[in-house]
């Protein structure tokens, strides 16, 4: 076996060992979580065996809903699709861990993270990175989960531009630039022609997900909320939803590459509204929320 | 004032007169009914005058969110969007109305209707249509809405081509071509080179909106309902949102013409959920529905 196969073997198994620790983390949370996994396989483009993927849907008391998938596809991929990416080769293989939590309490934010290696053709690379979308101001909790992030990119001298990459990403375009939530680091197309660094070096940031997240979750554990807490939550899960739909390129990736649709938008939150012209009321917590769903230095706050 | 400005003119007045005829006849019906009515304008792609538009949004006891929008809108657009679009040029004109309404009740269902006039550099054409998305297995309802369609067709033998078009633009591609609803009848590019035979034609067919859905409404406003109705009903609303968002042509050219992203996305629901691996339990009345969301002849049941 190559070096490359070596690393992409390792890869696949990184991911797996990611999901069973970030099950674990929810478990320990939250003792109403029912976990329901499905082990799914695929066709490629052309009707080959394509791979096919690990997905861990959950709802629960603490988490409403929530997925947590692995996968690792191979094949033909439409060659239409194929010219739009970075290999250009219509031959893919990936492997990468998607996930999304939606937590009942407004007071604690949903959370996205997802890591990948792709191999297109003569080309691979790394790619991923985490968010985080609150509902309420919290903000000693956005700055903590920047700080853990900061923490995790300072070896690599990354957090900057990673940072930067999700302040660019994650926005609903057609809502003037208001981004989906407050962010967190967002990184694709990632070789730096040195496969054994890279390799740590992605391990390594994917590593830092559940200390960025769960220690936010065990805090608010048992603060109330509000009708009206719930209310600003659900109309901002319609913006979720917005951006999922029109803008995300994993959506995207993950439906034109027939992949599994309901593993793919289990991405959605089980409940939204939408509303037309809603605004925050003025001086409420919903109005203070608002200005956070824009770039901002969460470090040097 | 030529042929074509004279009946640009006729358009936008018509669709107004009909915002009008169908704001009265839910207020007939919906005695909660709450109007909010915003005019807007909009500038053009190169930031001169564009037109714009009348939004009626209703929140009420029958209709739980409605949306019944007028637009004149005109000037330069994005010529990459503009080549894509059957009149190539980046000067257009366009006006319409786009009606959505979603009923509290999941015995009545939610309907859509749109009926526009466009001109493109040279070229002028008509579009529209109008489709049902019923939530309970009440076939009697789905014969009335495309016989009502049927009888708008069939001074100009159109019923059927038109039923066919509807099939297959409603549907959710990415779930093995399932609709999202019904169907009903949709056009686009008409121009049959006769102006004045063109405009009192697709004039006529809107005019039968109005017979084909309130009669409908009025038949099951009285209709108990039971909470997995409504679990239902707000799943499938959720495959609505996924149509709206990921597919839909309309939705995407306001969007891409910098329509008002408010009147646009006022055909969301006001609540939906999501499920991960939902299926409507066997031998449910919810089951039976599901089998009514392909392609099937409404007229000779």
């Amino acid at each position: 076996m190559n070096n490359l196969e070596t690393f992409k073997k390792r890869f696949a198994k990184h991911v797996k060992d990611l999901q069973n620790q970030i099950t674990a983390a929810m478990q320990e949370i939250d003792g109403d979580l029912k976990l329901r996994e499905d082990s799914w396989t695929r066709k490629d483009f052309v009707g080959n065996p394509g791979g096919g993927g690990i997905t861990k849907a959950f709802t629960g008391g603490v988490f409403e809903n929530a997925g947590v998938n692995t996968s690792e596809v191979f094949g033909k991929i439409d060659p239409e699709f194929a010219a739009r990416l970075q290999g250009k080769s219509d031959e893919l293989w990936a492997t990468g861990i998607s996930l999304i939590l939606h937590p009942v309490n407004p007071k604690i934010p949903t959370v996205h993270a997802n890591f990948r290696m792709i191999q297109q053709g003569a080309k691979h690379w790394f790619g991923g990175g985490m968010d985080l979308t609150p509902f309420f101001p919290i903000e000693e909790d956005f700055i903590y989960f920047h700080q853990v992030l900061k923490e995790a990119c300072d070896p690599y001298d990354c957090y900057e531009w990673m940072k930067k990459e999700c302040d660019q990403y994650f926005v609903n375009h057609h809502r003037d630039g208001e981004m989906r939530g407050i962010g967190g680091i967002f990184y694709d197309h990632q070789n730096s022609g040195n496969l054994e660094e890279d390799f740590e070096k992605y391990v390594n940031i994917s590593n830092h997900f559940i200390k960025s997240y769960f220690p936010i979750v065990k805090k608010r554990l048992s603060e109330k909320w509000t009708a009206d807490d719930e209310q600003f939550q659900l109309w901002r899960r319609g913006r979720y939803v917005e951006f999922n739909l029109l803008h995300d390129r994993g959506t995207l990736f993950g439906l034109k590459t027939k992949g599994r649709v309901d593993s793919i938008l289990i991405s959605l939150p089980a409940r939204c509204r939408f509303e037309y012209g809603f605004q925050a009321p003025a001086g409420s917590p919903y109005q203070k929320m608002m200005e956070y769903y824009w770039p901002q230095d969460w470090i040097n706050k």
